[in-house]
């Protein structure tokens, strides 16, 4: 039996929202994974990486679990009306619809988050009210069919908890321990939380203009769901 | 100034070796990060994802870095002669030899192990003393202008290091930030000596025929540096 995933990919993606669970989940049994763009020409990711889309919006089949990954290009898709219209199209013939990182945002501007609780990278967390959702500051959350990680490396453990739901506990256990997911972070300061105050308070300022762009676009996809 | 890094690419490579310190390493001041292979085509990754190389070893300028991933590919570059002789070109030029995962066995193949510390997959550390290195279980291991990585997933704690080592710590806890790496994995299942035991002995068997070639690969390598 196949378990068809399909990724968004986009330029200016953060490729690991989307190769931390394209990893974890390619040993699902039956997985067949694709990436999913307008047209099939390669992207470039924040980074730098390129991804080379399998299939186009036109000629996706339909998919058992969707999942949107984050990152600055994300701001555009939130009001991309070939996006939106592909993800309103797929979702209800999928059995999981999920999203990584700020993807979540674009689930929420599809409308697809309304009365849900879901998660986003940290900077992002503000703006899941304005789709109807309830934020959620935890690495994954489960609401219903609906999946969501926290920022980039929570894709991680995202994957492993999608991995235990699609074919549960041992086959999630075996591929932690392939990927040697035992991790031990050379810093605490992955989270606002446990930030070191001067380190959070400069990304914050760097982060101002995305911040502000995404603030706008956020207030022009919800007022097209209203 | 420029930071150029060069990640060697390769068939049945395993991505998130890559992608992990890639994603990591975009934000390092002057980063300039490349794919290396033998030819530009597209190589497909064990788990499906494919990555466009940047550049040939033909055409590779001098690198501040040098990465080589690991995953079930590299079994095939252990004997591989232009890989080892491009290794052994770059090396003495690169400010830093690095490798993720059983990549490191490849830099031990090319004779740049001898008499360091090393960290691999647990599942490729038996092999680390065949190239006369010391295999340390850490999930990031420095020995002067050596580091190396655990498996897999370890290449983002590896790339974390790198930054420290490179751009200082407030940088690479500004990038820990950034990624949300505040790991929290559903299971305590991500190393041999938490593992569920019918979970590792069952990893262990279907991994048999792999290790078979890779123990057959790494003599063949070995008996050539002697």
């Amino acid at each position: 039996m196949t378990f068809r995933i399909g990724y968004l990919v986009f330029p200016d993606i953060t490729q690991l929202d989307l190769t931390g669970p394209q990893q974890v989940l390619a040993r699902v049994p039956g997985a067949e994974q694709l990436l999913i763009w307008k047209t099939r020409e390669p992207v470039r990711s924040e980074s730098g990486l390129m991804l080379i889309p399998d299939i186009t919006y036109a000629d996706c089949p339909p998919l058992d679990m969707i999942c949107v990954p984050g990152g600055p290009g994300m701001n555009a898709l939130l009001t991309d009306a070939d996006t939106i219209a592909f993800l309103r199209r797929m979702a209800p013939k999928a059995k999981y619809v999920t999203a990584v990182c700020t993807g979540s945002l674009v689930l929420g501007a599809a409308g697809l988050l309304k009365g849900k609780r879901a998660a986003t990278h940290w900077a992002a967390m503000e703006f899941l009210s304005s789709f109807g959702a309830t934020a959620i500051d935890e690495r994954v959350v489960v609401d219903g069919n609906v999946i969501t990680g926290g920022g980039v490396t929570a894709g991680i453990d995202f994957g492993l908890k999608v991995a235990a739901e699609v074919a549960g506990e041992q086959m999630a256990k075996a591929i932690q321990l392939m990927v040697e997911y035992d991790p031990d972070p050379p810093f605490d300061n992955g989270h606002p939380r446990s930030a070191d105050p001067a380190v959070l308070a400069m990304l914050r300022e760097r982060m101002q203009p995305m911040q502000t762009q995404r603030a706008a676009q956020v207030e022009a996809a919800a007022a097209k769901l209203r």
